[in-house]
């Protein structure tokens, strides 16, 4: 079993959503990564009664209990001294830890403050982690559960997670099993179809665990393997792999830190070929997502935002008859703007959209939502019609994304004109 | 005394920090500025005995309850069935929602899946808001404690907090004092700055409170004020207002729901003008950014991604001489992209934006984060110089929105070659 972590955040700011948590989020990460078990995430305000009755009950259901934030020199940052008399532990004052601030101050010329002084005092008997003064954390046992106070500062409290808490957690961890993880991002199947194809790979023993959890709009799937040997994780999540990979197919867009732009672009230049973009509804978005790639200037060259009619006569070359007779929306248009922009741009592929995101602008025969996306190539072209739901700026994404995916999918189909 | 709320996260992804919340610190930030105290957040997983002792825990201890998540069609989604049996109300099949959910599936060209029917069982004897397939949130009333249970799809999860949950609680609210709160969205100062100018306008009764919230690539300002009438809180947060105009000036981009966009595509339309944009390392977003607005087609007739130096000279004319001789990235590019966009387009204004965005690309002379901007109109064109830090997507974002604000701030004054 894997050791059941609680994790507390103190800070009027967390609960009063004037910032958000950049703290506890990363450290769920970090240990859930590493196989612990992280059970429940609090977040209180700096009031002595409610960080007392969350060290007690934390310390009575986890096995180890990760506190941020509280612990500055302000007037309300009171973690330590609740500490202190939550667990019976009087404050001392920290000499090296006040002589450290002292000369942090007098390097930056800054005034000396009384308040300050309130840092360096600490619980007695615990053990203080790397004596900085803005980063003064420290680490308490109490009836054999560990403690780990930490700063609220994102950058310090992550750096004493990473090289503090975590390689405590793992030497005193009974269990020495190895954790290992793969994330997959799933484009063109919802939720529930996913789990239903995959639930049986999890093992009730936890040693294979699936997740899911929707990012519109790819869906992504985590697995998470456990075995005795490095190894031995590697190899189940290789065979893993090759069955998911058999049971969802091409819905999988990419692996861990993969993203779609970044796929699509390795694919363009592995096989050598330019993209060039013409986009209506999406107002720019596909073009910005392909520049998100560093580098993506060796397969893209320009993109056309042809937002008007004339735009796309005079950029595109689509014929006034085929916008007169067919609608700026339409099969028609949609094939002439990706034929137009592959040719006039001289790229290999022409990739097009054309729709409408609403909320103003739908028709009984073309409500909002109805899009039209074209590919041309080589081979010749095709066109598809696709009808999505939400708002005008799901609208977009959802068109911006399942354009770049049409491409992804005819790159490693090898056949440009593949349909979905 | 302000109503005491707790927020209940349920979710897997949430407590093993595969996703990072975008509800609770939403919903903290949006109650919190109506004056409302949120005294927890929690994160539990989907384990059915953490999520209903939570449930009991805190109808116990706050006034109101918001739960996020667990509302999906997989099968770990069982919020709406833990909180039946908590509550002892059994589910029941919501037909309407049903065939919302069928129509949904249909319109996207997705196959039925008995999952996706546990979405529509709902606990008996509470109120449905906006039965939409994707965000079938509910509402019941529990011992006189109001426990709203909204989806964890945050699009969805924000809309129906501002729309159902805010309203409700305001309209419930037992002390009769009025709050009221603007918003304002600022760009060009940064949060030290914006305090030292506006914190004595905060009042220590309560009367006038200051929020400072960092949103990326803007600081946004909350203004809560309290009064025992609408009217007064009207009065007094129009005289806040011109205090605070005063004293920031130009840096305020927005009020309330407005947006760089919007406020840009109104002026526009006001003064009946048409801007064309040529972007280089923006790829796309500042098209995609104009066009996030219905109806921005009135006065946004097409963009150019000019990435590639020929697409510079092909679509607008810049001069082989002036790219070689002053690079991609310069002055002179940046100038003859906005005349030659403004011209070919026949738009009353130009905006061109070329730079670095990094990782590769940058030189000595021109390190990563060098960005000209330019904007041409009928009185002539000026362009600006920019280093920007942060990542390639941070420079993205600073590019497009600083060369938006040019053209907001251009329109404001009425005067098209106004610097900054």
């Amino acid at each position: 079993m894997s050791l059941k972590i609680e994790i507390i955040g103190i800070g009027n700011e967390l609960t009063s959503g004037r910032i958000l948590d950049q703290n506890a989020g990363y450290a769920a990460g970090r240990l859930s990564s590493h196989g612990f078990q992280v059970t429940r995430i609090l977040f209180i305000s700096d009031r002595p009664r409610d960080i007392r009755s969350a060290l007690l009950r934390a310390g009575r259901r986890a096995e180890a209990v990760v506190i941020t934030g509280g612990l500055g020199g302000t007037l309300d940052d009171i973690t330590a001294e609740v500490a202190a008399r939550t667990f019976g532990r009087p404050l001392r004052l920290h000499r090296s830890l006040l002589n450290q601030i002292k000369k942090f101050l007098k390097n930056r010329g800054l005034p000396w403050d009384p308040l300050f002084e309130k840092m360096a005092w600490i619980p007695e008997g615990v053990e203080l982690f790397h004596p900085r003064p803005k980063a003064a954390g420290f680490f308490l046992e109490e009836k054999g559960i560990p403690f780990f106070f930490l700063p609220g500062v994102p950058a310090e409290m992550h750096r004493l997670l990473d090289r503090q808490v975590i390689p405590r957690l793992l030497q005193d961890r009974p269990d020495q099993q190895v954790s290992k993880q793969r994330i997959y991002k799933i484009f063109g199947l919802l939720e529930p179809e996913i789990n239903r194809r995959l639930q049986d790979l999890e093992q009730k023993d936890g040693s294979v665990q699936l997740g899911f959890y929707p990012n519109f709009p790819e869906n992504h799937l985590t697995v998470l393997v456990r075995a005795e040997k490095a190894f031995q994780a590697d190899q189940l999540l290789d065979k893993l792999e090759k069955e998911i990979e058999a049971r969802l197919g091409d819905t999988i867009v990419g692996r861990n830190d993969e993203t779609l732009e970044s796929v699509l672009g390795e694919l363009l230049r592995r096989k050598g070929l330019t993209l060039a973009v013409a986009e209506s509804c999406t107002g720019g978005l596909i073009g910005h997502r392909i520049t998100n790639i560093s580098g993506s200037s060796d397969y893209f060259d320009r993109g056309l935002v042809v937002y008007s009619n004339r735009a796309k006569r005079d950029l595109l070359g689509v014929p006034a008859r085929t916008l007169n007779r067919y609608g700026a929306v339409s099969k028609n248009t949609a094939l002439a703007m990706a034929a137009g922009v592959r040719e006039r741009s001289r790229s290999d592929l022409g990739l097009a959209v054309t729709g409408i995101a609403g909320p103003g602008g739908g028709t009984p025969e073309k409500p909002v939502g109805t899009v039209w996306i074209a590919l041309a190539s080589s081979e010749g072209a095709r066109a598809g019609h696709y009808l999505f739901g939400g708002r005008r700026q799901q609208i977009k994404i959802m068109t911006a994304y399942t354009a770049l995916d049409w491409v992804r999918r005819a790159l490693q189909h090898d056949s440009l004109l593949l349909g979905r």
